[in-house]
């Protein structure tokens, strides 16, 4: 695949930067990566593990010249960035995000951009429980969704080509309006994610069920909450406190319908909880023939031919 | 290994059944494993894979000199087959069952039980989201928990033997009392479980997030929760029915801490968030350093050198 930029600016390190990098070293997607990150400990890892062409000490150096400059800082982070970088952007430039939000992202980057460069959102939905720069990886985007939120008026050009670096990077392209992103994201991640954390928070407060017993039993479904709930705290935070309004709503809905079940165990209706638990199959069908996951066993944990 | 039972007969021919023929078959655990399941076509499908040395028509045919007995029937329908095969189990059987929860399948199947026979209720640790005789496999109880719940002054010989068993099919095996077993496996399992199938049905239920769009997006989190939610119904149905008290404290604990942090969501209380998903991250950590699960991101879903 031939260059889709020719300099690219990612500001911050972390997970999403960190694959962007060696996904786009993959295909030869750009033909200089900068990179700057807040902290020295990250940069002089950065710099020993070479995951980009030449890592800042200061954003607006990295920014410098750069064709697309993508934000892969916690949302909360994005505001003060756009802020420092936006007198140093080059012309022309394209400036986008990788943010789990797109509302509170628009609202806090938007007011800082020259009216020559072309900012367009975008929200890669792929990720693991690790974080830092080493826990990047080449293929994190295959196969995954990238959905692109063009603010209005945006350069039709400018988007295509954001698009093509993505589809460089292996990920399927979509695009989308923000207030509809953060909703189909308060549903499929962030209500899960606060989900996850809770009853993992609940398991670690029950003294009488000793930690090392949560521990140690956990094979049958906790396992699976406390891998949610160990991705990054920063990012996290930030998602709740700004997309507040579409959680606290998918968050109604779940207590409510919790709050059905909990009643017909209370009252032991078991056609109702049956009934509820053969309609919920048929999701998971779906997302298997969406290829948005495996159809082996436990995640594939359980080796049928060890 | 050599054989530790003669007879084995395995009532109900699902998931674990069928791993525990495969496991006993692998080492050479039983002389013989007869097996009965319900329905006409679960024998037949079972005699077609040949997942039992002989698959018997009725229970009471399976059960005949059979030195261990195991149910591994939904725990509602425990308490049936006991009484069935009672007056016909060989004198000095053992028989366990293999439930998700120990009070219930006790208080079922103990009156049946003539007194020359050995009930040790047991619980393996171990499952998939699939189920029915076909999904069985010989490694799915490697280096997983089974829980033995001998009943008040079970002969200690049986409980060895049955540990012995359990461990031939690759599992690590404690003992615990049937109410400590109920709370345990509430936190670890039931009420994750609950949850699970409550946040896939909300997805459901929404139709401004169409269906598509929830499946086309779920790689972050919402993921993790369809496979738990597309276990079998009827068992599930059957573990909250069963094990209400212990499923309603711990829901009533998971409502509690969810309120605080929506509560903290509303008002902005970012440190509230911060602090409960740092503390959230440790117990992850335990859970691999206990061989429990893999530290592969994404539960390997994630393949680095793809």
């Amino acid at each position: 695949m031939s260059v889709i930029y020719n300099r690219v600016a990612l500001i911050g390190l972390g997970l999403i930067a960190g694959s962007m990098a060696l996904a786009m070293r993959r295909r030869g997607l750009a033909a200089e990566v900068t990179g700057y990150a807040r902290t020295a400990a990250t940069r002089d890892t950065a710099r020993r593990i070479n995951l980009v062409d030449r890592v800042c000490d200061t954003a607006v150096e990295a920014v410098k010249d750069a064709d697309l400059v993508v934000l892969c800082v916690p949302v909360g982070a994005m505001g003060a960035v756009a802020q420092e970088i936006a007198p140093h952007l080059k012309p022309g430039a394209t400036v986008s995000d990788v943010g789990s939000v797109k509302r509170a992202v628009i609202d806090a980057v938007q007011p800082h951009m020259p009216a020559n460069v072309h900012f367009v959102p975008a929200h890669p939905l792929a990720g693991t429980e690790h974080s830092g720069p080493e826990s990047g990886f080449a293929t994190l985007f295959d196969n995954r969704w990238c959905l692109i939120v063009p603010a209005e008026g945006a350069s039709p050009q400018a988007v295509a080509q954001l698009q093509a670096l993505w589809q460089g990077m292996g990920a399927n392209v979509d695009q989308m309006d923000a207030d509809h992103h953060d909703l189909v994201l308060a549903v499929t991640s962030h209500t899960p994610h606060l989900i996850a954390y809770t009853m993992v928070g609940v398991a670690d407060d029950l003294r009488r069920v000793t930690d090392s017993e949560v521990i140690k039993y956990s094979a049958a479904g906790f396992r699976d909450f406390t891998r949610i709930a160990a991705s990054d705290p920063t990012m996290w935070r930030d998602v709740f406190l700004t997309n507040k309004d579409a959680t606290l709503e998918i968050l109604g809905r779940f207590t409510e319908e919790l709050f059905a079940l909990q009643r017909a165990i209370r009252q032991g209706d078991g056609d109702l909880l049956f009934d509820y638990f053969t309609r919920t199959r048929a999701i998971r069908r779906g997302i298997i023939e969406a290829g948005q996951d495996t159809d082996a066993p436990d995640f594939g944990r359980a080796k049928k031919d060890g």
